[in-house]
Order: structure tokens, then C-alpha cells, then sequence
């Protein structure tokens, strides 16, 4: 069996006892609490993980994508949530292709989403399931609450499109009088809600607490990192992400430099750091260059020297998922699976 | 033939002319003053654009890693440089492959990566190019001028290596008297330079005030970006990339969300934004998500509808393309080819 060993670097490492017991621990969780899970696929783009992912229990995925969507319904998974605006007669009509032949919801957040995602259910003869996505404390997308109603009624009065309930993102506990006054006005309208679908790896440490919900969408936690740990949502023994860097070089007795840029660790930060070095965890990964990582290391007694292999937490799994051909399941040393990263670049 | 209204958003494209002019102005430069030309490949990695750099004058390439070399070797590419520690029995080996049958030229900062390199091109029976890295006020890689000798030394006295010089990054006027004294400490220890390797996009402005400079490695010129135009080194009509993206959502009067995040226009920031919308350059493009753009358009007197189709023009064009299956190359709205990138995610 290959190890870590043959690996050329950078590499990424999925230890996949860790990643088991992160997706074991979630779905308990909403097994728990009578939720449905809907792991979102972003955070991988890994087929074989996402079918992990539902053997544990997960009723379907959620893709960010119309493209990561046609990628998973060729891979075999036929209910598929995508939780943003589809726009545009390009990809509403790639929409209307998977809607065909897979269960498919999408969420809304204007009349006019609305009216493109009619006219292109329309033209393919078929009923498209539609989510209101109400507006959350991140001001990103979604509709305020007192638009609900007006929403929910211009998808019910489309024969085409079927209205399914509320989206939310991220279902923070501060959130919920938002949902149950969008509930109620639902209700004094008539209007039937099947699902009120949350999400967040944070907003899931919460979501029993908002009994309203019915289904909850998570990416992060399948590896967690930096980033979860540092919001105190994972510890780092929960992170099944590494990425296996060499020492490339010792500038000066404080200063190392790692082959991994943001090319290979993205761009993102923590707490002023862009990852974390697992053998040296008083350095500091202060900076990126596009293929280097600038290290910190004047507060470690023990310095590494040059050709040294060290592991990074990354601060952001999903998009270092993005940005590689392949992900490496380990179990100690041993390399037992190589995944593809089949959906990675699907932008559209 | 195809035009941009057929794409799906968001897509990268290549104003070909725009492109075709950069190349030809630093072609000019370098011409001009006497300097060979190396283009860092790195920006586009695509190989029919290294081509036009080549057919305008260049005498080689640059590459960041061995992965990305390999790909161009594959292209009919023979002389390429990678101004990089080359460590580890994995990666030396794969270079020397390379070296079998190309003209090869790396880097080195320290006795350790010679020793690898030497050992390596025994291992293979050939000799390797090796140049000196040295330090500048980036403090990232390179030795202190002090160490040049040694190192030089080091290099010519393994039968396998040849010292063929010296090489700055970035080669910032600031770094001449440095470049003086190593030149001048070599030139005391009986020692030949054959090249003197400046780069950096910035730098290339003042590279003919190094008389002592031979050859300029320059990536981002060939397209240019919202950092280049903000440092002043390029502007606005010199950016020949843009990304065609649609604007998905309108959740309040003065905001906006563009169907490109960080996945596509990757996290780099210049002047606290991730873009500029060549349609509204009053917008202010102040966060992303994964896959949206969060705008301000409280500053446009008009504003987008959803469904609007806008250009960004990216911080950082490298690792962009670094995020995307392909580029188009357009001129007006036709669509004149389609390039695969076929070195992205070449992180090895």
C-alpha cells in the first residue's frame, strides 16, 4: 500500500477516522433532533465522500453550483438542493435538464428569480420545487421577512414552480422570531410549508434550538479547520484536513518558507495567521505568495531545517478542496484512497 | 462564431487585443535595453499564450514549480527556468527528467538545496543550471550577499552543477547596490556570472536602471490586474482580463450580489476590494462569499437589475486562472478561441 512516504508535496490528507467520526457525530446529532440532513458538497466536491455522507443518513446533498449539481447527479444522486438564485436563460435551462430527472429544489429571494425560474419550468414541461430565502444577520442574499407571503404566492400561483418552504442561511439561534414570524404569516395566508431548511457548521451547534427547522444543510464539518477551530466550533483533533508541505527553505534562524502558497492553501485568514503547522504550533503562517508560505517560527524552541515535511490546518477546507486535482484518504501513514476532486472549478 | 452572449457567467475572458499589446510593450522594453525576456507562466499557465510571449521575442520561460515545467516540456517548451528551491528525492528527481531533454536553469539559497540538486543530477549523469537566489526587502526566499561565494563555490565545485548566476526577486532598484556586491564578491573569487535574472511586474518598470541585469521574468503584465492598476504600473484599458459575471440578487436598494466568490475571483484584496466593475466604477466590491460577490452600489447613481450581466476585473489575474477550467480569448464579443488551462492546479 502507498504511504504519506511517496507523496510528493504539497499534498492534501483526509484522515479518514477523523472524517468518519465528523460525519457520524453530525448525523446523530439531527437523527437526535428529528432533523433531516443535507450535507452540502462544496466543502469536498467528492462524490465518494457525499455518498459517505448519506449512507450515514443524510436524505440528500445541497450543491452551490447548477455545474457541481450535474457532476453529483452523474455520480448517481438524484436529490439535490441549490440554495441560491439561479439567473439567467443559460442556467435555467441547464436547472430545467437536471430537474428532469432528479429531485431539485432552488431558492428564490425576488419575483424576478421567481419569474425566470417559471418561464424556464415552463418551457420544459416540468413543476420545479422553490425555497424563499429569507435575509439573515450576514446581509448576503435573501428576502425580508414582510416579503415572504408576496413570494410564496407568485411561485404557488406558477403552475410550474411549487413552493416548498423557507431557506436560511445561517440559521443563527438570532434568527429564529425571523423564521416563526415568516412562518406565521405563512400560515394566516393559507400557504403550506413541507420544509424550513438551516445551515452552517456554526448555526448547527444551535439548530435544536429553533424546533421550527426541519432540515439543516452543512459543508465545514465533514474535515472542520482553522477556521471552525478558531470559532471554538471543532477542536483540532476534529480537523481531517492537512496539507503535507516541505521546508523549502531557512532564510534566517526565525524564518521558514513552505511550498504552499495560495495556490495551494487559498488565500484566507484566521486570526492573522493562514493556517496552522501541526509539528510546530508556536510558528505563525504569517503570509502567502502564490507558492509560498512565509513562517514564523522565532517563538519554537525546535526549528525545522530545510526538507523537513510538516502538516497545515488550513483555514478554509472548501476552498483548498477547490484548488486540487486530488484528495489522499489516509489512515496513519497508509494512503487507502485516492479521490478525485470531480467537481472542483465547476463555477457556473 | 461564438460570442460572449452564449456563455454562461461567470467566465474569464482575454481581450486579445489588449493582451497582444501587453506583450508586445515589454517585448519592446526589453529589446529596447538590451534584456532577454523570461515570461513567468505562472499567470496564465497556458501554453498557446507562452507561445505568443516566445513568438514576440522571449528566449524561454519561467515556471514556479516542476509540475507546471512539465506540462510546458510537453508543449515544445526547452527552455525553462524555475527561480525556486527545488527539495526533496520526489521533486529533484522529477526535475532531472525534465533536465534530460530541456534546457533547465533553478534556484538555490542554501548548501542543503545544492547538496539535493547535486546528488540528483549525479543520480541522473547530467549537469544542472543552478543560480544563486539572492535576498531582497520581500523577505521571502534568497541568500545574504555574503553567503554568494560560498554558494557559487559550492555549485561549481560539484561536477553536476553549473553556477550560472545570479537571481533577484523582486528586482526592485532598491536591490542594485546588493546585485553590485555579489557581482563584485564573484568577480574577486575568480568566478563567471552568465546571467543576472531580475522580475517582478513592478520592477520590470525600472529593470533598465540595473545596467547590471542581463534577463527580466515578468508574469502579470501579459494581463494585468485591479493591483497593478492600483500601484500604479498599468491602467484600466491595459487589464485584458475581466470576469463576465451576473448580477443574482438585489436584497436591498444599495446593495448587490454578483455570481462570483472567492472560488472564481479568488480572496486577494487591493485598497480594501476584491474587483472593479467596469460598468459601475463607483461600486465598491467589499466582501465574498464562496460563490458571491457582496457589492455596494450606494455610491452609483444607477444601478443593476438581476439578471445584468457585469465585468469585474480581478485583483490578481494569477491565480485566477488558477481557479478555471479555461479562458476565452475575445475580441468585441466574439469568442476567437477557447484555451484550456492546462497547468492549473500544477501545485507538485
Amino acid at each position: 500500500m502507498p504511504t504519506v512516504h511517496d507523496l510528493d508535496t504539497p499534498s492534501v490528507l483526509i484522515d479518514l477516522d477523523r472524517m468518519a467520526a465528523n460525519i457520524a457525530r453530525m448525523q446523530a446529532y439531527c437523527d437526535a433532533h428529528g432533523l433531516a440532513f443535507r450535507p452540502h458538497i462544496k466543502t469536498h466536491k467528492i462524490p465518494e465522500i457525499a455518498r459517505m455522507q448519506v449512507e450515514a443518513g443524510a436524505v440528500g446533498i445541497a450543491c452551490q453550483k447548477v455545474s457541481e449539481a450535474e457532476i453529483f447527479a452523474q455520480a448517481g444522486f438524484t436529490d439535490i438542493q441549490i440554495p441560491y438564485n439561479i439567473v439567467g436563460p443559460h442556467k435555467t435551462a441547464r436547472l430545467m435538464e437536471l430537474a428532469l430527472y432528479n429531485w431539485v429544489a432552488v431558492s428564490a429571494d425576488h419575483p424576478s428569480v421567481i419569474a425566470g425560474l417559471g418561464d424556464a419550468a415552463r418551457a420544459h414541461d416540468l413543476r420545479l420545487r422553490v425555497l424563499v430565502e429569507l435575509e439573515t444577520d450576514i446581509h448576503r442574499t435573501g428576502a425580508p421577512v414582510e416579503e415572504v407571503v408576496n413570494l410564496a404566492q407568485r411561485i404557488e400561483q406558477d403552475d410550474h414552480l411549487h413552493f416548498l418552504g423557507l431557506l436560511v442561511y445561517p440559521s443563527s439561534l438570532a434568527m429564529r422570531p425571523a423564521i416563526q414570524e415568516a412562518l406565521d404569516r405563512l400560515n394566516r395566508a393559507g400557504i403550506g410549508v413541507e420544509v424550513v431548511s438551516g445551515g452552517g457548521t456554526g448555526a448547527a451547534r444551535c439548530a435544536h434550538e429553533i424546533p421550527e427547522l426541519t432540515e439543516l444543510r452543512v459543508g465545514t464539518y465533514v474535515f472542520n479547520d482553522w477556521a471552525t477551530v478558531g470559532k471554538g466550533w471543532a477542536s483540532p483533533d476534529d480537523c481531517a484536513m492537512t496539507v503535507l508541505t516541505t521546508v523549502v527553505s531557512r532564510p534566517s534562524s526565525d524564518r521558514g518558507i513552505l511550498d504552499a502558497g495560495s495556490k495551494t492553501l487559498a488565500a484566507d485568514r484566521w486570526d492573522d495567521a493562514h493556517g496552522y503547522i501541526v509539528e510546530y504550533p508556536e510558528a505563525r503562517l504569517y503570509q502567502l505568495s502564490e507558492e509560498h508560505a512565509h513562517v514564523d517560527f522565532s517563538a519554537c524552541a525546535e526549528r525545522p531545517v530545510i526538507g523537513e515535511r510538516v502538516h497545515v490546518i488550513p483555514v478554509h477546507t472548501c476552498v483548498v478542496s477547490n484548488l486540487h486535482h486530488q484528495l489522499y484518504g489516509v489512515r496513519g501513514d497508509d494512503i487507502e484512497v485516492i479521490w478525485p476532486v470531480a467537481a472542483r472549478g465547476q463555477v457556473w
